[in-house]
């Protein structure tokens, strides 16, 4: 059984804190391992990923297999039936449409002193996007990993993508290829995070490096932080769905559920303000999980961590929301325009009963990677913003030096920082020189 | 004597390479103490905050005393002489009207499916700010740290200023007051950054940390991210200055020191095409040294990480900026603008000879919190992008989800998501009834 809330308990505000507060994941501490991991592989570049890859993936390369070949990436492509070439498709479509609009703008612009200021936007070189084997190997991921990298122009994008036993996933090439990747590595775990980010022999360096990842992988990102720029470390999935009675609880059941169904740590949570739709759709819930395929992840999930919480009205639903900042909520009310409007902190709003999340995980056009564990209350999902960068530009003129560079030097003085005063008063000396 | 290096010499590539990965900075190991600060505070916290403050900042205070009153602000702002005030504000007018431009647009279409897309920004709701103390006590930080932060909206903005035995700078609190913050707290360290985080009775939490501080509180940053959103950890200051022989070696030569004289880590790099230019620069450099105020500081910093790079031509000059990217990058050349335009990375761009770099620490506009040590290949200075987070959007339509979800539902089929895959297929089922 999930927790059942009522913000009129009296017991409501110990509860919720507890809800917040919850540790959902046990990260195992694999910090030394990955540690020796990238050392590994700087000393010994290709040679140690080779060693790794044998020994975790079960796999044998070389430094000439390290990466699929043309050929080889035809071939996988060509095993995806038509339905799903043409949903992949699509989807790559609505995505690339949408984030084309988060392209930055330039500025450049002269003050009344006759400065010129303004930024320019400039892609990183180089990405690397990590795509995790097994289960967890998401073509939708792939997608909206690659695509706000291209959209952005990111010249160089490589993907590592592991393929234990050497079993790889035909739907993962052939969205590597939609998205304009070229070089795809057969790699993972902290070795290939490592060659991303210190390169080897085959593997060439990149600069920033995005994608999700286990303990390892997430643990390996934070190690090269700063040598590379990394996307954030995603926790858990979690989903928060506002409901009114006027809905069907069967859908909101299988929200609730596709959540759940990620991860046992995933966090699936409903407020509604009618606490007879909130059994409802627990009820709901119990049924679907009697025949859902991932029953024992969703089960546990629900269990453990789902809550359904009662509120007075949808203002205190809001209010709730943004104490939670959840990655995902779906607005299933009468207005969800009007409701959205209170929304200060979510990854991503999902609007009325007609937009399942589920839409947003693979085809609405914006990204599914959002901010979890109440992040989204300081950063925001990968959009194309995660692959440029702003130079800054300033341009003096004699006359609008003689006009701000005093005040300049005048603060230098007063940090005690002789040489930046200087700068500005060996310019305003000869100012001073040729007026005479 | 800084290095010398000729593009044209055999080793150029081998020594540039070494230029390029010298490691500057010794950072002390202090991960362990800043994790039992981080604990004591989260355990314990006004009381420990107020023990710490006591053991390293020789400073008792109360509850009541943590922060400045509005009383004791004034008294402090009171201090400061008329000139150094008019700077100040002219510094913080000018910053405040770079800034505003970059406040980012909302936005929402309707495509051809019927689908309503979008994202939405939102501020941050509460941030906090670091100020070192002693000799780092930069009231310019203040400026571009705050002034960023109130312009995208943020609600509540706290300072934390250490003022080891009660000394503070009336510079920083007329800089915060001008930046329109209120509370000013007078305790630093790894404690600060651990009550900003956390919070305790008397420290609200914020939800974003930024501003420079010693290991202590880089280390403390780096384990509350997660908890909190941090700005980057910035590294030693560094400038590139690319000039033509038509420049006073004087003025280039004090626009070197303006870094080196920040810290013995600082970086000073000169690329010319004029060798003989070059060697003047060097000797305009000896020459301020003699008198220089941080003589100690600057002269190390040049000795040990200084170079002046001759090169064939501006293209060469702009390759090898690339390589580097810099944080500060001074064009002092015929066509600044031109040069420009063949710099992909770079923190902050100063163009031509009468924008010296120390415009920028103060009173240009754009901000000084740039990313150091090379990562301008992948991240951008402190904005207003810092300060606010987006919220994207998506609402169907029946039509819209008639024409999409059957796609949705493949993908989540293909990725065994079987609830993702339901979600969309009940509101597809109950489209179909109608339509029956």
């Amino acid at each position: 059984m999930p927790s059942f809330l009522d913000t009129t308990d009296a017991d409501f505000e110990a509860s919720f804190s507890a809800l917040l507060t919850a540790k959902r994941e046990d990260s195992p501490d694999v910090d030394d391992t990955v540690a020796a991991i990238i050392a590994d592989v700087r000393a010994r570049g290709d040679e140690a990923v080779i060693e790794l890859t044998s020994k975790f993936d079960r796999l044998d390369l070389t430094p000439e297999t390290l990466a699929f070949s043309p050929d080889e990436i035809d071939a996988e492509c060509a095993k995806v039936d038509a339905e799903d070439r043409a949903a992949l498709e699509l989807a790559a479509e609505r995505i690339r449409a949408y984030h084309v609009r988060q392209i930055p703008e330039d500025q450049s612009w002269t003050d009344p002193e006759g400065a010129t200021l303004g930024w320019r936007w400039t892609p990183v070189s180089a990405a690397g996007l990590y795509v995790p084997g097994g289960l967890a190997s998401y073509p939708s991921s792939v997608l909206m990993n690659a695509i706000p990298a291209k959209v952005a122009g990111v010249e160089r994008l490589a993907i590592c993508a592991p393929t234990p036993d050497g079993v790889c996933n035909p739907l993962v090439l052939l969205a590597a290829r939609l998205s304009g990747v070229e070089t795809i590595y057969r790699i993972g775990g902290a070795q290939a995070i490592a060659a991303l980010a210190y390169g080897t022999a085959t593997i060439k360096p990149v600069d920033k490096i995005t994608g999700p990842g286990n303990a390892f992988v997430a643990a390996a990102k934070r190690r090269v932080f700063g040598k590379v720029g990394i996307d954030m470390i995603a926790g858990p999935s979690e989903i928060l769905v506002i409901a009114d009675k006027n809905n069907d609880p069967d859908w909101i059941a299988v929200d609730l559920l596709s959540q759940a169904e990620h991860d046992e740590s995933a966090q699936s949570l409903l407020i509604t303000d009618d606490a007879a739709f909130g059994r409802a759709v627990a009820d709901a819930v119990e049924k679907r999980l009697e025949t859902l395929e991932r029953r024992a992840i969703a089960g546990a999930s629900w269990r453990d961590f789902g809550a359904v919480i009662t509120v007075r009205d949808l203002d205190e639903a809001a209010e709730l929301s943004n104490r939670i900042a959840p990655e995902h909520l779906e607005l299933c009310v009468d207005d969800p325009d009007a409701l959205s409007e209170k929304i200060t902190h979510a990854g991503a709003i999902f609007l009325g009963q007609w937009t399942p999340e589920a839409i947003g995980d693979y085809i609405g056009g914006p990204n599914h990677v959002l901010p979890t564990a109440r992040s989204a209350r300081f950063s925001s999902g990968l959009s194309v913003m995660d692959f440029v960068k702003r130079t800054t530009l300033a341009k003096m003129t004699p006359q609008a030096l003689r006009a701000i560079g005093p005040a300049a030097e005048r603060l230098a003085i007063s940090e005690s920082l002789e040489a930046h005063g200087l700068s500005v008063r060996a310019r305003l000396d000869r100012l001073n020189e040729g007026a005479e």
